[in-house]
């Protein structure tokens, strides 16, 4: 199978490790055996100017999976919303209504399907690929997940290069480490069954640690300087 | 403590990843220090023509631990349903009513209890071992359901072997790796502190791969082929 | 930043691996890179005449916490009581009752607010450190719970010396090793990202085995005996 997923992640962290903002909407096509990505793209976020409500993200994550897979032709795009696998066309009110989430979740869904039902509806006439919202149950969101952490990395080594230093969050469980050119980044837990991923990167002159954040158990910190 | 556990796990899987049906029933008698199985028996099901509500593998279960109990004479069985270690043989229908269960999962046991209680009446009264309904907390549970997994990859050798090419799922985080002569499975919660078993096997001309369900985070899958 | 945390666990068990009661009370100094404590201390329970209720171990918790925060002055101070990060001054009757917590967790604030908000409130007044029940969220937390394992294990030894054997549960997912002079413990949760500490103690003459406990999923067994 051919999946592409995207999913949102990193987080620029105060000195006291309080969240600023999201930085990173990954996008990934994953292909068999499924332990990384074969392509990704991103697209970042304005931390310091950012909506927490969670609903922004969404929408940028089917936006930017829908733009890479036009490209890249998956035979399913996987979303970072646990509602059971539904098709997002098929989205409708009484679909939404009859869904077993909180009702909290169905008023976020109802309004998200405005745009990305129709969005999804014509994914579908025009290419046969659908989007369904599967979650965390997708290795490829995952893999999408991981790939916004590398991201974040990369975002906080050139923010570092210009304002000297910056600490930012990881996704959940993963680590990332800055190698000559590149950024490597890796699932923390043993359960997942190895998966990670590379994105290429001046790594150049930038000083780094890697450590866990003190306030919230399994996330890591990543700090980086201008040396 | 000589304790035998029982579990069900292993399903054969379509070419997308679908669950066909289950596969293994596995017994295990597990010693101190409680790592791996000291002696495993199995049963395979049909995966063509599988019940998967669920109420079949319990039973499955029962049945297979109470045989090899009646061989090694354990202490005690524990079952794979999580009722809080209460004895099947004391599940009358007050206690059942008064397990903190859901109303569905009293209605699975009062239904079972027809067949498991006098079953377990009887080892009782003619051994003095009793089956326990403990669940997910057993450690023997898991070595259990990690056999259940290494018999599956067996079954798929065999399958490869008369068909040409099979793939299989294996149970929750474990995975399972083709040796000369035998099949090894681990564990892959390092949180378990390193639970693993083994099973003689014939391995030659078969060629495998082991990689993430895509579909389902945290399973592995195993493609098994003639070569 | 620099954090105070504390933690009880660490069970004596019989031969049945039935808990008999907690044992070590440990108070941890966390910093920078928050993955082990620069200081911590211990305070040991009656094993054998021990309140089981949870209500004593918070309690025991936030003094030690305190006596050790009056010495290293810290910025604040994490307490393994998962109410949302709540300052513990502020626990006055409607704040309690205002926790999205159940009502029986509600009854035992309300009873142990008594006794730690004038502790808490003296602390912060005088130091302007703060207490926060913070609980299973905060790496220092998880930092004093495998301390109070390592306290456990030296508990263990002294008692194997004294009276020939003894078997001890330590707290979740964690291992401890004897090496000459001191007791190493990990976290096995690889997703905490490598958290360990280490206490000195006598270790010779002592012979022991770590494995799983039986019973209990992702809890190990400590057995040391005198040789
Ligand atoms: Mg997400
Ligand atoms: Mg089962
Ligand atoms: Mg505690």
């Amino acid at each position: 199978m051919r999946i592409v997923a995207a999913d949102t992640g990193g987080a620029l962290l105060t000195e006291d490790y309080e969240p600023v903002g999201l930085i990173a909407t990954a996008a990934v096509l994953v292909e068999k055996p499924y332990r990384t990505a074969t392509l990704s793209v991103v697209r970042y976020a304005n931390p310091f100017d950012y909506d927490m409500s969670g609903r922004q993200a969404v929408k940028d994550e089917a936006f930017l999976a829908v733009e890479l897979a036009r490209e890249v032709k998956p035979e399913v795009i996987h979303l970072d919303s646990t509602i059971g696998g539904v098709e997002v066309r098929k989205l409708d009110e009484p679909t939404i209504e009859a869904l077993t989430i909180t009702d909290r979740g169905k008023e976020v869904w109802k309004d998200l399907a405005k745009e990305l039902r129709p969005l999804a509806r014509r994914l579908w006439e025009e290419t046969g690929i659908d989007i369904v919202a599967i979650g965390k149950s997708s290795v490829p969101v995952r893999i999408a997940e991981i790939y916004s952490g590398i991201y974040t990395a990369k975002w906080a080594i050139d923010y570092a290069r210009e304002h000297g230093k910056v600490i930012v969050g990881l996704p959940r469980y993963m680590r990332v480490e800055l190698r000559p050119g590149r950024i490597r980044g890796e699932s923390l837990d043993s359960r997942e069954g190895g998966l990670f991923g590379e994105v290429e990167a001046e790594t150049d002159g930038i000083g780094w640690e890697l450590y866990p954040n003190p306030l919230v158990r399994r996330y890591m910190v990543l700090e980086a300087w201008r040396e």
